[in-house]
């Protein structure tokens, strides 16, 4: 059965509170409280590095950060926590009074990004921006790295439908939850994950287990038994025993069954591409070359691209561990650094890991070949288009929150205009992201004052 | 500051429904269900292969899935969206008065595991045992994947102490909760996550950010401040701007505020092994061989193990991002395949993906050189030792939930009888898991019977 969008409206997965953070924040905030250190501090959180293999990223997690940020708040329970583990009375009774007041600019859910620019941009009185470190930087870096591994897989599979079967191998479930809502918004088709459909108004789609086949007497039996209990569309799973006798079942069912559509063989072991050749050749002379086929078993986005070369005839294909997990690059180099401080623009200075002082601003031009780093107040290049947009102001959203459709359509553009050596698997490029003169001016003053070299 | 273990006991990390599942369960069920189909049927829940480079592998997860079966059910929104989708008011009638009512054997976690080796063997009325398979699969998959990671770190880390400090880039905070907790069986000693110390009851710690001292006019001037604010031990974030500086200027606030305990100096970016020496000639040559030096940054188990041979004066390690998600084995290739139905033994025969029939013991021997896999009910052999142990029985768990504590104890006794061929970092080479002649004969006949070519 494929559910259709039933249910409530898009969602998102937030499940922290304000004790979902490092000590540290807690510890820093507790002396930026005592001092009256509540100047406005802008924090810049950006990707240091793209991982191996990665000639683009896209951007995610931002309606949970929003979120998470609108409701910002210790609640009692926190409280008593917090004074029992030493925390003193004046500290607690400014973290019961605290919550999130500043303004966000960020890059929008589903737009390409690369290594250095800011996602998400940070102004609020210091105590306010250094609590929500963790969390933010938790939910942008994940939810990106998987985007982004699902945006592979749908540029790699052409023409083949892609359906997220991620639920049993992800980190958890809310990363499942996650996963289902940045695939939808890389493109895939459905989602496995009953939850997830509901919470976002995906389509749910599944098929059947070897379970289901090893509980009657006979593939047949089975196959016959689902058609007769499931309405709608009916994916047969033919490897439990012998792939070529479980297509004849198949084949056999859906005849006497007189089914005319929707119909389906899934390929879960063995050779994919061999196998949905001998599938296809049954189904044809059988008369059925409606009948569709569908594959499953640990694929990733060099297995779609094996199998579009291959013009191995598959017709869609449920991804699940190595995507869910984004395998080969499960976690992202995120920084969330101070870049100023009341105004005056500050940046780090160690070995490696130096940032650029000040808000700043992402230019993007038509086709993605190159983006411009500025800083935030000054002019753009002629027809370029500014990517930090205000997302928040004095703690509350700018606007509704974005759609999944929103951001699929966003993706979609931006993958449009992006060089064929930035879209590639292996060995890609990134565009450069060039340093405006006046921003690289500011990184100059800036080190030349921290290093107490200034003029 | 370093907060102690006030607080609420441990609890598990559990936020999943029971639409939390793939869809195919559902329509499995479903059709079950219609059947009458509810005969008991055994589901073993294994891991196929050891990824690359593991020995051995950590069982965890276990508590959140017991957790998870006690209190299934479909509450009323749940079979609402069902009813909306499409399910009829028979299935959602039976649906609604599903509870899960069967037994669960499993091994320990925190105790050592290998390739095919039932963790987890459900038996229950078939539409039960088949529902909660996408939920014990994601649990118990990746939180052994973390809690694996994390026990190669305590074995390659020899004397420095490990602190969790992956929050910020674990695949979402539900996945940070669980790590917190692995990691601790593990034998971690505190972890930067407040949510999580509080629910575990663990020790939080933290250090401070760079954020800081960019905060104030100087790194003197930061450090002076935050031992001024924040009761119980200091760590110095050093790395700034410059290390050496940086050394110098925490070893000036040690001296100038009197401290004689509890501080260390942390570092986070360049070659940690060359300057851990820098800092502790420096800290010695000033009479502070007490202060510690703790480390950070992107770190694993091999360079660890690096830190090791080299035998950098390194007293502790804060361990993120590539540890808490496990980053060289994201996903375990785990199943849950149907082994028995009705008192029949049943298995798959797929190509690379066949399954061994029936309920079964895992016996352990001491040293760890050799399990032996065998039929439920056989005898083991003199002196092992029964892995797979009854934890729940009608649906309620046998006994109270394990606490972290002994699951440390578990890991800890088992390690210490593993040998070093399985337990090194590199190339490992695990112990090898026999099947006993009983459970072979029982495969054999299995096989025979479903190819039809039983005699």
């Amino acid at each position: 059965m494929t559910l259709g969008t039933a249910g409530r409206p898009s969602e998102t997965t937030l499940t922290a509170g304000a004790l979902t953070t490092d000590l540290y924040e807690l510890n820093m905030a507790a002396s930026y409280l005592r001092r009256g250190l509540a100047e406005p501090a802008t924090f810049s959180l950006f990707v240091r590095a793209l991982p191996r293999d990665r000639g683009f990223l896209v951007a995610a997690g931002l309606e949970d950060c929003l979120s998470y940020l609108e409701s910002f708040a210790f609640n009692d329970d926190d409280l008593r926590w917090l004074e029992a583990a030493g925390f003193d009375h004046d500290t607690i009774a400014k973290f019961a009074a605290l919550r999130f007041t500043g303004d966000v600019f960020a890059i929008a859910e589903g737009r390409v990004i690369f290594a250095n620019e800011p996602i998400l941009e940070v102004t609020a009185p210091l105590p306010e921006a250094q609590l929500v470190e963790t969390f933010l930087l938790n939910q942008i870096g994940y939810q990106s790295t998987l985007a982004t591994k699902a945006a592979r897989c749908r540029i790699a599979a052409g023409g083949i439908e892609l359906v997220d079967f991620a639920l049993r191998r992800t980190q958890g479930t809310e990363a499942a939850m996650a996963f289902a809502r940045v695939s939808a918004i890389a493109g895939f088709s459905a989602t496995s994950n009953v939850a997830a459909a509901r919470r976002f108004g995906l389509r749910a789609a599944g098929t059947m287990a070897h379970s289901y086949v090893q509980s009657f007497s006979s593939e047949r039996d089975a196959f016959s038994a689902f058609v007769e209990d499931i309405p709608g569309a009916v994916t047969f799973l033919v490897d439990t025993y012998d792939t070529p006798n479980g297509i004849d079942a198949a084949i056999g069912a859906i005849k006497d069954l007189k089914l005319t559509e929707g119909a389906a063989i899934r390929l879960d072991s063995g050779d994919l591409v061999a196998t949905s050749q001998l599938a296809r050749r049954k189904l044809d002379e059988a008369g059925l070359s409606w009948v569709r086929i569908f594959v499953s078993g640990g694929l990733d986005e060099y297995d779609l691209e094996h199998f579009r070369r291959s013009q191995a005839p598959i017709d869609a294909a449920g991804l699940g561990g190595r995507i869910g997990v984004a395998q080969d690059a499960p976690t992202l180099d995120t920084a969330y650094k101070l870049v100023q401080l009341g105004g005056r623009p500050v940046m780090k200075l160690s070995p490696g890991k130096d940032s650029l002082p000040g808000p700043k601003q992402v230019w993007r031009q038509n086709p993605i070949d190159r983006d411009l780093l500025a800083t935030r107040d000054e002019p753009g290049p002629a027809g370029a288009e500014p990517l930090l947009q205000p997302v928040m102001r004095g703690g509350r959203r700018v606007g509704a929150a974005s759609s999944i459709d929103a951001a699929r359509q966003r993706l979609a553009s931006d993958l449009d205009r992006l060089p064929e050596t930035a879209r590639r698997l292996r060995e890609p490029i990134p565009p450069p992201v060039e340093v405006s003169p006046r921003l690289a001016s500011l990184r100059d003053a800036t080190r030349r004052t921290l290093e107490g070299t200034a003029p």
